[in-house]
């Protein structure tokens, strides 16, 4: 049986709810699955967080994030570190499936992007005895090439499967659609993910065109020219069934919007377009 | 012996000079090599534009651009196919190194861009025949992933290649570094187009931290995190020695200054960074 249900990621109503006002709105639409932000559950504080998980028998299908390893100097990659070591706690503390990592891009004025992906390597590997310690999978997520320079140097599925081969079975990838859908490669990868067991989340939203914003103008699934259903089949294909996180960043557009007018819209794509 | 001089392309200087006022600009400079887009050989003619290449013997690495392939409709995809025999007949006028395809996004709503990448091989296989009757070489130009939508489905150097092979020896590619400069599997990319001799031309500029454009915001040389002089040596271990052609879209800086001094720094930074 799947669990194809929707989660709720809360960046998507970030300028309209909190942590609290979220989950409220997400019980009122049905929805039963979120993945909160760090500030979202630091605002909170993560044992007011962990308690409302609990008590609405919650899945928490990620918290995002932890990675940023690259920098400059040994004390500023130790840096990382302790924050990714803390990031480990909040997810364990809300028991969620994963623990995001968004990389990180190039070290101040750095063009050395091989250095910086062995930095990432190092990283997940010197945070790792603590994730599987406290029973937290990492999930790394591929980010799209046009973030390789300042948000994330994992930019290929395949490019994260190799760092998880490395590091093991708790190691393994959030596949977000906006990030891979361009990808030549895309169907192999994704069977690869599979046969190795390592995918950990589906994200979704959508890729407007045009894109009037490099970060902040996510479309809403049907909007734009992502063929969900044709990936959802790949990533279930391979063996994951798990629920698809919608999440849209969107300044201009779905921030905007009443939140419950959002999570509506959400629902409703989910169930025609994904 | 290297034949590794700039070459200009005439989009970097597009809105400060026509035809005859580049080469005039790059003669007082020394530079003898261009890459002409057919709108600024239209606006002359395809005759005069060959006649001033003659009479200053110029090297033209490229003429920009072919491709566009995907259409939604048959007539769609045959008149891309007409026009592209233009392109060819521009090119050889010209004695060009090659002609440039940008080979087209997802043609209208489609979702389909295998579909899309098929047309892209099957526009190419199309007008080949033409190409080599005339001695035009074809250089796919895989372009960044953030363009898969809207302008071109080719998005690394692997699956220009991929075409390549399938076509045989008179379809290269175009390696601009703007585009590749981020994808993991750069260097082995680089060399599998040496074996197979098909690296067509070099092209260079830099990727600007924070890019505020997706189309028009690239840097010079040297003010952004491409490490050129890596690519660089990746290219020529590879066996291609030709000139690095510039090619910058800048709506807000490059474009806005007089052209010597546009000109001016480009050979200043190819002397340094390059």
């Amino acid at each position: 049986m799947s669990d194809n249900i929707l989660s709720l990621n809360l960046a998507t109503t970030r300028q309209q709810w909190g942590f609290a006002e979220a989950v409220d709105g997400c019980l009122r639409h049905g929805v039963t699955a979120i993945s909160p932000w760090r500030d979202q559950i630091a605002k909170i504080g993560p044992s007011e967080a962990a308690g409302i998980v609990r008590d609405n028998k919650l899945r928490v299908t990620g918290v995002c994030r932890g990675g940023m390893f690259p920098a400059d100097t040994a004390a500023g990659r130790q840096a990382a570190i302790d924050d990714n070591l803390h990031a480990i706690d909040e997810a364990a503390a809300l028991n969620a499936d994963c623990l995001v990592l968004v990389v990180g891009g190039l070290p101040g004025s750095s063009k050395d992007i091989a250095g910086a992906r062995a930095m990432v390597h190092d990283g997940i590997a010197a945070m790792l005895p603590h994730a599987n310690a406290s029973g937290v999978k990492l999930a790394v997520e591929p980010l799209h090439p046009m973030y390789a320079a300042d948000r994330a140097c994992v930019n290929t599925i395949d490019q994260a499967l190799d760092i998880c081969e490395d590091l093991g079975e708790t190691v393994g990838v959030a596949i977000d659609v906006y990030h891979v859908w361009w990808d030549p490669n895309l169907a192999a990868a994704i069977a690869r993910a599979g046969r190795m067991n390592r995918i950990f989340a589906h994200h979704i939203c959508d890729w407007l065109v045009p894109t009037r914003d490099m970060l902040l103008d996510r479309g809403m699934m049907g909007d734009g020219i992502i063929d969900l259903k044709s990936i959802r089949a790949m990533i279930e294909a391979a063996g994951y069934n798990g629920p698809q996180e919608v999440e849209i960043f969107s300044s201009e557009n779905w921030w905007k919007k009443d939140g419950d007018e959002v999570l509506e819209t959400c629902l409703e794509r989910f169930n025609s377009v994904c």
